[in-house]
């Protein structure tokens, strides 16, 4: 059974990783951060691209058989390249469709708020999928959240004063739901619920996809088989500092060790 | 004249940039921030080391005859592969030697406080030369700020919140000055001060290096031999979006334009 390939810019896709090994347990499993190009949403989707095409060739070449783009900014900006590097026999899950097809199993019509990085909410991909399912999108960039989370910045005044930053004065007052377009954003969500009205739901894309991947990979499995119980977990990343090895365990939720494994072609 | 070449990399080396055209009228500039790697002060040594030396090389390709690394993360993390790669003829000029300088030409002795990102605080450098320039360092990695005021909070409760997370409690009431040991700091100083006694002083570095490098210039001018008023200043960014562009403005104190130049052999 060849292993999931999950990738994001940093340690936050480890929350659709975790999501992931729970709703597919013993299923293997092969993590990539990128954090020598991190983070990629205050980056172009020309650079977003290229990046990103480069990590699923990795995991490919480790031997993963189907992948998923963790990562809110390379799957608004780089499915498209992604899918064709990975080429027709690879399934590449992304974070974007399944909080879409979410959204329109549960509502009927309306507004649907959409928070993420620049660069995911740049590409309109969200808006544009939220349109086609008859949805009105209001979307807004929420830049600094992602960092502050990564750093530590939680339940706190300078958490707080983001979010009222991005989120206040009633800006998605009229939305029935928000959905949470960046794997940091959970962590917060309480604080994010607490500054809107009681009735706004917030979508935190991680289980979604995996749920997603679950069927995807159930479709794919001969009538019989079986997920082996064994499980094969590795927890990669292109740059490795402390604080990435702290902060791992933070997003997974229980302890994990990240390994080094540089991008030589890109370094030289 | 050969343009005097200085990086960063993002566009918060452009308060260097600026200094440096306001202390050297008329000199050539050529200004290179690594967009597309930035922030370095999440990264490792190594990292850091590779993507700089890959700078000043573009830059020595592009006519320099002398360099700035404006950014502290490289200053302290990557300064002597930088001269190994520049070779003998090329003055570089970092930011963390005149700032430590300048607290020499200034202090007695006693304890001097640093602020920077997290790759610059665990090199040690910053402590390393105020240790043997006879001063106590009290260093503290404050990685948020720097993302924070690239992001426009500034003068309002996110910068405070971080201020107070960061520098209250006392933390440097004992320190007779702090260093602003990152190109984007000087943009809340005052914010930064309010949160201090008034006793301790605010070191911009940007001004101490603008002048640092206008000696080392003046010493390599032949007798007699002027700075020619015509100026020519290029201001060149290795990944360009709507967001740098328009921060540019902001850290330069007046308009320019970036041109994006791709590191092509970065990205294959």
């Amino acid at each position: 059974m060849k292993p999931i390939g999950i990738f994001d810019s940093g340690i936050g896709g480890l929350t659709v990783a975790r999501a992931v090994s729970e709703a597919i347990p013993g299923h293997p499993i092969v993590y990539f951060g990128d954090t020598a190009h991190l983070p990629y949403g205050e980056k172009s989707a020309t650079l977003i691209q290229r990046y990103s095409v480069r990590i699923a060739r990795e995991l490919l070449d480790l031997g993963c058989g189907s992948l998923v783009v963790a990562c809110n900014s390379a799957s608004s900006n780089a499915l498209d390249a992604i899918r064709s590097a990975a080429g027709p026999g690879i399934p590449v899950i992304d974070v974007v469709t399944p909080a879409v097809n979410w959204v329109q199993s549960k509502y009927e019509r309306g507004a649907i708020g959409v928070i993420g990085t620049r660069a995911t909410i740049a590409s309109g991909w969200y808006q544009q999928l939220l349109h086609e399912a008859g949805f009105t999108a209001q979307a807004k960039a929420t830049p600094l959240l992602a960092s502050a989370i990564e750093e530590g910045f939680q339940h706190g005044r300078v958490s707080s004063a983001l979010i009222e930053a991005y989120l206040g004065e009633g800006a998605f007052d009229s939305v029935q739901a928000i959905i949470l377009g960046c794997t940091h954003y959970p962590l917060i969500a309480d604080q994010i619920s607490a500054q809107l009205p009681s009735h706004v739901e917030l979508i935190d894309s991680a289980n979604v996809v995996a749920q997603a991947l679950r069927s995807a990979i159930q479709e794919q499995l001969v009538d019989g088989a079986e997920i082996p119980s064994s499980t094969s977990q590795r927890f990669l990343v292109s740059d490795l500092t402390d604080s990435f090895a702290r902060g791992a365990q933070r997003f997974y939720a229980s302890p994990i060790t990240l390994q080094e494994r540089k991008l030589s072609s890109l370094l030289d």
